[in-house]
């Protein structure tokens, strides 16, 4: 974070985050310059930086446009969809790391990111995480906006926790709705927006409706998940999918979530009269 | 089981379990009464069988029924829809038990059946398991068919069944699907079926196709759970429903699940090419 660690390289996959990163690394100071990933990027908020674009597969121009940008720490944020690598435009060193690159690849899409950043480690920058990059984006402990969880909610905080630790610690998903003691989805595979759109199917006695908000989204970094690539995110996005089926709120670990960005989150969730809820880790 | 506990007497809700129970307790030589229950059951196999229909606001009558055809030993088996007990014919026992009735019906289904047991066994009847009633529906240890499951299907069964121990020690719910180590599906509120619904609408790469099946259904009984209403069941839908979104096959635990019919599923699983598969428990 200091001067001394010069510019923040951001090697940058689609969504959100990677946006929010870039803005509140440069508010808080830093020069920060981007490396957007070909096919993964299409927002335009890269134009506001430095940056030079590139594939997953041109490791050796990663590097040199990084330390030609004086850039001394190094992170990688964003989704990145798993590249064809047939068609990949690779670099010499690309050729060179290949077969380990499609063996991360078919690992999953968080190997493929680790693969990378180490790529990068390998090569003299250092790795950091989001949350040392852009600590404004760190969740806190408490209530965030205005509305704040009931008695009865905080208990099905706490039982979400519970079961999102227990499937977390078997590497299975970061994501959990339960309902008055009564968990209504689990995530696997299928990823935290797609697990939401299941709750209207359920019978109504079981989840909230337009009329009554009930339920809790809640959302926890894996065990085994690495904190420089795999924080779990809430966004504006997140609060209006939980809006729109019917919970009443939404709630990570202070210190282990990303929340982008906090005052549009807070609107948000007060417009739509959801809490967002820091929980004690 | 013996002859001195007299009729097998089956309380029966919906689907295929309750008329498995009562063919597998006559092929026992065993006498079986049936009271299929009003609004709950619409299969005409009853009439083969000695019955009195009657609802689940009657319990007196249920009892009277119950005794009056000499039945010693009490089964309840079958989806029961929870009833609108605004409408339910009520019998005297019932108005009195109405309120606590109520209140277990609003815990779930599970929680009525097992109230429903309870009153039975209030009147002096013996509660007895499906595994006791009618023990050839229980899953043996093995492969049940021709198709047996290769080693890496065996990682996924052993990978699945940790998984939904864990849920279940934590009342998730008590089916997963694993797919070469990665956790794909996981039950909740939703259901088995529900569940497997949604493994086509993962990307292919990660999920078995028409061409190639992959990936493995498990089911076990939460630890929590009451082994005389709610042991995980298989049949024939289910083994068609595993290979309609492209599972290489169905894992349960040997002597902790049932089998409806297990000749019928055997075929089934021949003739689409999946395994069934008892695992040691």
């Amino acid at each position: 974070m200091s001067a001394g660690n010069g510019s923040l390289g951001l090697i940058a996959g689609g969504g959100e985050l990677p946006r929010a990163v870039a803005m509140a690394a440069r508010a808080a100071g830093r020069d920060v310059f981007v490396v957007p990933l070909v096919g993964s990027v299409t927002e335009d908020w890269i134009e506001n930086f430095p940056h030079e674009w590139l594939t997953p597969g041109e490791p050796g121009r990663i590097i040199k446009a990084l330390k030609g940008a004086g850039v001394g720490e190094v992170l990688m944020a964003g989704k990145v969809d798993r590249p064809k690598f047939s068609e990949l435009k690779l670099d010499a060193k690309g050729m060179l790391l290949l077969p380990k690159a499609v063996a991360a690849a078919k690992k999953g899409d968080d190997a493929l990111l680790r693969f990378i950043v180490g790529i990068c480690e390998d090569a003299g920058l250092t790795a950091i995480s989001v949350a040392q990059a852009a600590p404004a984006l760190v969740a806190d402990e408490g209530t965030l906006g205005k509305v704040a969880p009931h008695a009865e909610h905080r208990a099905d905080i706490e039982r979400a926790f519970k079961i999102v630790h227990a499937l977390g610690a078997l590497d299975v998903g970061q994501a959990a709705v339960v309902c008055d003691g009564l968990p209504l989805a689990v995530e696997a595979a299928e990823g935290t927006d797609a697990m939401l759109l299941r709750i209207p199917l359920l019978r109504e006695s079981l989840r909230g409706t337009a009329e009554k908000k009930r339920g809790v989204l809640a959302k926890a970094l894996k065990p085994l998940q690495d904190a420089k690539t795999d924080m779990p995110v809430v966004g504006v996005q997140t609060v209006k999918n939980a809006a729109a089926v019917f919970l009443a709120g939404i709630a990570v670990e202070a210190g282990a979530a990303l929340i982008l960005d906090k005052a549009a989150v807070a609107a948000e969730a007060d417009r739509l009269g959801l809490f967002v809820f820091g929980a004690k880790p």
